[in-house]
C-alpha cells in the first residue's frame, strides 16, 4: 500500500486527536485560515505534514456569512403546507426547502431531505445552536454553499502559510437510517480520499477483500466529533494527526449514493 | 458535565487511538481477556482508568467458534429462493437468514437484513475475509451470539485481572442509505454510555441544543476502525485514550433504531 510519510515520531500506527481550541467567535469575512494559525500557535501545535485539520461546519459558516435572520424570511406556500404537516417554523421550512432538492422523508417534528450538495439529512443542516443571537433575534445558520470549495481553498490557504501539506474535512452531525443518535460526518473534504477503495487488496489468508470501500472521510469526522463533544461549549476543530493517509485528493461528495442506487432513498 | 477522570497527564483533551497488534489468529475457545492483556503487555501498553478497548468483531466472534464450513449448511427453500433472487450463495444465505429476523432490502448482489441482534446490515454480518481456510474449506464467521454480553463479560474479566476500569466496544464495518463507503459502528458495548443524551444541555449561547442524542459508540467505533484499516491485515484492537466518557453503563442495541421509529425500513 502506497502511504505517506508521517510527519513524526509517534508510537506506531498511533493516531492523536488534539483539539485546537482559542477560536474567537467566527465573524462573517475573517480569514479562517488565519485564526486556525494563530489558535495552533496558541496552543504549541504545529502543523506536519499528513496532518489532518478537522473542522466544525459552524466556523466555516459563520466566516462565509451564512446566517440568516427569520424575521427576513417570507414562506412560500409550499413552505406552509409542510410546515403545518411537520409542525415546524414555516420561516425555517422555506431556508430549508431553498437548501434541498426534495423531500426524502417527513412527519411530525421531522424533516429530512436530499440537500442540494447530494447528502440527506434532517432540516438540510440548518440549525440554531452556537449561533449568537442579538436583542430579538432568530438567527440559524445554514451549511457553506460548497464546503468541498471551501475545504479546497482552506487547504491551499494553510499550505501557503505554514508551507506543509495538510488535508482538511468539514465536519458536520448526522442522525441515520436504522441507528439512533448522530455521528460526525465529513461534508467538505480536500487532501486525502473521502472515500477509499481498498477493493482488489489481499486479506491475511490472501483472499481478495470484497465490498470494501471505506468511508475514510467519515471515519475522520466521527473521530473528530467525539473530541469536538468533549466540551459542552464544543471544540471548533481537531487535529488529526498520525493517519497514514492512502494517496489521492477526494471531495465529500464522493460519499453521496447516487439516489439510482440507493435502496432507502 | 459529570466526567470520570482520565488516567493520565495527557495534554487537555487530546484522545490517542493506539494499535493493539501482537495478537496471535484466535481460535474457538481462546481467553480473548488473557490474549489481550499479553499483547497490551507486549506492546508496553498498561490499562488505565477510563481507557476505552475498541475490538474487532472478528477476534470475538472467533474466540467463541462462530466459524461455519458452507459445506455444512443445507440451504432451505426460502434460501434457495432469496439465492437466486440476488445471485449469492444459497448457503451463504441460508445462514444469513438464520440470523436473521427479516430480509430489509435485496437485489442483485445485495441483501440486507435486520439482524435478530436489532441493528441492520448487509448479510447479517456474515464474512469469510480474515477468516484462516482449511483444504478445500469455505468458512465463513458469524457474529458473537450477543455482542454486548461479550463486551460486558470481556470488561469483566478484565477488570479483574488488571485491576482497573475500562470500557469494551466490539466493532464492525457497515454500509450505509445515502453514502457510500463503509464505517466503523459499535456492535457490543460495555461500561460506557451507547447513546449519550445530551439534550437539555446548554449551548455557548444559553440556548438548550435540541436532538442531540450522540452516537458515541459508534463514534468510537468509527474512530478505531481508522486505526484498524492502517495495515491491509488489519489491527483486531485499539485502545482508545483520553475520551472523558460521560457515566453510565449502556449497550450497542440502545443504539438500534425500533422499526417503529425508523422511517426507512
Amino acid at each position: 500500500m502506497d502511504m505517506r510519510e508521517r510527519g513524526d515520531g509517534e508510537p506506531s500506527g498511533a493516531i492523536t486527536l488534539l483539539p485546537v481550541t482559542g477560536l474567537p467567535e467566527v465573524r462573517p469575512g475573517d480569514d479562517l485560515a488565519a485564526l486556525l494559525l494563530a489558535a495552533l500557535d496558541g496552543a504549541s501545535l504545529q502543523l506536519q505534514p499528513g496532518d489532518v485539520l478537522a473542522l466544525a461546519q459552524k466556523i466555516v459558516s459563520k466566516a462565509e456569512g451564512r446566517m440568516v435572520n427569520l424575521a427576513d424570511v417570507t414562506p412560500g406556500a409550499e413552505a406552509e403546507r409542510v410546515a403545518a404537516e411537520v409542525n415546524k417554523d414555516p420561516r425555517l421550512v422555506e431556508l430549508v426547502l431553498r437548501e434541498s432538492e426534495s423531500i426524502s422523508r417527513m412527519r411530525r417534528g421531522v424533516l429530512i431531505v436530499r440537500h442540494r450538495l447530494g447528502f440527506t439529512s434532517a432540516n438540510a443542516g440548518i440549525d440554531r445552536s452556537n449561533v449568537p443571537q442579538g436583542a430579538g433575534e432568530e438567527v440559524v445558520l445554514l451549511l457553506p454553499e460548497d464546503p468541498d470549495r471551501s475545504a479546497a481553498a482552506l487547504r491551499q490557504a494553510l499550505v501557503e502559510r505554514a508551507g506543509v501539506d495538510v488535508a482538511i474535512v468539514i465536519t458536520d452531525s448526522h442522525g441515520r437510517p436504522f441507528r439512533q443518535g448522530t455521528v460526525g460526518v465529513a461534508i467538505g473534504v480536500a487532501g486525502l480520499p473521502a472515500l477509499w477503495d481498498r477493493r482488489g487488496e489481499p486479506d491475511r489468508q490472501g483472499y481478495l477483500l470484497q465490498h470494501t470501500e471505506v468511508g475514510l472521510a467519515d471515519e475522520i469526522a466521527a473521530a473528530a466529533s467525539m473530541v469536538m463533544g468533549q466540551a459542552a461549549e464544543g471544540v471548533p476543530a481537531v487535529l488529526v494527526r498520525g493517519l497514514r493517509l492512502p494517496p489521492g485528493d477526494g471531495r465529500a461528495r464522493d460519499l453521496y449514493r447516487p439516489p439510482e442506487l440507493d435502496l432507502y432513498r
